[in-house]
Formats: structure tokens, sequence, C-alpha cells
């Protein structure tokens, strides 16, 4: 054991320091068949094999209605020129807008679920509902990923600083601040 | 709906075109009490409200039994400076070996929980364990934070390009390639 010079952190701030956490969009559909794109800083991939990832849903979203609904989920990640896009999508309540229209995304059929897929995307994780798990004021859902596709090359893809502003950065490391402004 | 350039990609590929992954290691202790650090590159926040996060432990692994013993975990973000102890971390078992000591981190106490903090960290999440959930050939724990620690400023930290190479950046989206050399 040795000293330290750490010192006590609130969550906020060591949700900040943590940052760049990687930024997603969430595809689900309503009730009524209506595609709906939500923002996800918070997920990860749980299995290699058969592959799985898991998001959290904060509880009172309208976007954890829909995916309670329809048990499907793609995962899309969003290149550097979508910033502003993906920034509104994120931030913006679903309930009462089209969100993929005002944020200026099409969609293209997916290749296994029947939910779509955000055309301009630059990867996505085709997601069926395989497990859920309850945690705070969020929930864990855990998807089994059942189609993949992706954009030519390696293309930058975004990265949330705190959700205050958005960051992309490549596979291979290169970065571009990539600021959205409020739509 | 409208037309796409996208391909079909295979898991491998696609978890390389996500990358880069935020890389971070916990610390467990063992039966005896052995402190033992692990290589996360599948972890989140998962609720805002109790502070909780979610990491993901290969069912094979010598760190989950380790894990499953003492119900706790300091999640740990490391520097730029010590990517070549943390690739050493992330790649070895410590079933036979002192990887914190091969990797020349030392530790500290921790506020809150026995496991112990590695002093060389830029920030501590230390977690009592509150749930998990069997994900494949993995499996999710969820961790309650009870207390938190961070160095001062906002240096870089790991990000792993697909388990190949480590990346640092900063919270602000500073990169740096931090390649680390094999022990």
């Amino acid at each position: 054991m040795s000293e330290t010079e750490l010192r006590e952190l609130s969550w906020d701030e060591a949700i900040t320091l943590a940052s760049p956490h990687p930024y997603v969009l969430g595809v689900t559909a309503d009730a009524a068949g209506k595609p709906n794109a939500l923002g996800l800083g918070w997920w990860t991939i749980c299995s290699w094999e058969p592959p799985m990832m898991a998001v959290s849903l904060g509880k009172r979203r309208y976007s954890r209605q829909a995916l309670e609904y329809c048990r499907e989920l793609v995962v899309c990640l969003i290149g550097e020129e979508h910033a502003r896009g993906a920034w509104i999508c994120g931030t913006k309540s679903g309930r009462k807008t089209d969100k993929l229209a005002l944020a200026g995304f099409t969609t293209v059929p997916s290749l296994v679920v029947k939910v779509p897929t955000i055309a301009e995307c630059v990867l996505a994780f085709e997601c069926q509902l395989a497990g859920e798990l309850e945690t705070g004021d969020h929930i864990l859902y855990v998807g089994k990923v059942v189609a993949i596709r992706g954009a030519a090359g390696s293309p930058k893809h975004l990265y949330s600083l705190h959700y205050r502003k958005l960051v992309a950065i490549s596979a291979t490391g290169e970065v571009s601040l990539a600021v959205p402004h409020e739509g």
C-alpha cells in the first residue's frame, strides 16, 4: 500500500472525467409502428457468443415503452457529419415529435428485425430483446445481435463529453470535435 | 425508406469498427485476500440514482470467481503513462501471477469497500455488487457505486482499439496513441 493523491468526487464530476462515453442511437417502433430513435450514452457489448449488447434506459423514457412493446432495437453508430441529428435524437422526446425526420435521418428496412435501420449510420447492430435487469432508476436491456451492417472504411463515430458535447473518433484513434448546434 | 450502402459485417469486424471502447481495470480480491486486477473493455454506467455501473465478465475468467467471492469491485480508469501496466492486467491471468506487481501498480485502501484501489489510477469507482444477469458466455454484474475518488485535472485515460492497442483520450477530447509493449 502506498500514498495517494486521489480526492473524493461527486457522481456528476466522475461521469464528466470518465468521458468521452460512446454515443449511439437506438431505433425502436411504438404500438402504431412509428419508428423512434433514442440517444444512448450508456451501453456495452456483453457476450461474444452469441453476440449480445446491453443498453441502459431511464424508466420514465418514452423510448423505453416503445422498446418494451416492439422487443427489438437497432443500435446505430452515427458518423460525425450527422452529429447535429444525433444530438436532436438524444435530447428531444419522441412522444409528440418525429425525431428521425426532425434530425434529418431516413430509414431503410433492416435485414432481420422489423424495426428499421438509420440509412445514414456507419454501423448497425440489429437486436432482439433477450433479457433485462432493473438497476436503480434505469433498466438494463440485453439484446441478442441477429444481423450487422456497416459503411465502407472506418468512419469516425460519436462519443459524448458528459452529454454536453459530442466528439467523433475513428476505430484507428483519429478524433475531431463535433459540437452539435441545438436544433 | 431510402437506399443504403451498408454491407453485412461479421461480429469481429463490427467490434473493431465500434472501437475505441473505454478500457478500465477492475480490482477484486480472492479468497486468500490477494488483490487482483482485471481488464474490462465491456462496461457501462447503468443508473443515475443510486449511482450504478455494470461490467461484463467472461464466465471462465479467474477474476469472475474472485468477484463472486468478495462481492466488491473498484473500477479504476488508468492514465496513458500506465498503458503498459493496464495492458498486462488485461492480458495475463491472475490465477498464478500477481498481476498488479507485474504491471507496476501499487494499491491504497479504498474509502468504503475492503478491496483496495490502484494508487496510480485517475478515477476510481468503489462498487458493491447489487445484481447480475447471465448473457451468453459472459455475466453482467451490476455494482452500486458507494465512493468515488479521482486525480486532479482531466488526465487522458485509456480506450481499446478492439483489444489490440490502447488509445488515451481526455474528458475534453484530446487523444494520443498509447500503444503498450507486451511485457
